[in-house]
């Protein structure tokens, strides 16, 4: 379970992955063990959390660093690199963005 | 502060918007300004929670609903869509899709 909080600690990636949506169940695959096997041991990794669309379109990871320079340095470990190679593979295209969080609000 | 858990009995809408990052701050106080005016009133609301990107050229809501139905019904609120047209003028193009979250991690 990861917090979204301004003043979290926290950098956010959002990564959205277009997929034909007979693929959408293997990129959420892939990307699980992408997080279990090698993400998730890298310096500065908070969390990772996977989202499919409803209409099998896209595949978002929606995942937290501790800074940018962690989460940029992680693309120097080759397997790191072979994960994204293979998503790159399964995905029509994919928009990875680092965000700060600027607001939050919640139901009373 | 909102949190992301698997079976958290919501639906997720991300929504990218793509900007011109002159117009990036305009964009994030105009989803500021509908959440609060227009958009936490609406049945079914959970959470929105706005994200910057560092290279300016993206806005990101990450917000959460009820049900599907409940965020589709808000379109008929006029003035929701009327905030939404603001949106549109302001940014480039924006991607909103509708997701259940299929895989959560976090760092031991």
């Amino acid at each position: 379970m990861a917090y979204i909080a301004r003043d979290g600690g926290v950098v956010t990636l959002i990564n959205v992955f277009t997929v034909s949506p007979e693929d959408q169940k293997r990129l959420v695959d892939l990307l699980v063990r992408a997080t279990e096997e090698v993400v998730s041991r890298q310096p500065g990794y908070v969390s990772a959390n996977v989202h499919e669309s409803f209409d099998g379109a896209r595949v978002t990871n929606y995942a937290q660093w501790r800074s940018r320079e962690d989460f940029e340095a992680i693309f120097r470990d080759p397997e790191v690199v072979a994960h994204m190679r293979e998503a790159e593979r399964i995905a029509v295209s994919y928009e990875p963005y680092l965000y700060k969080v600027a607001y939050t609000h919640k139901a009373g």
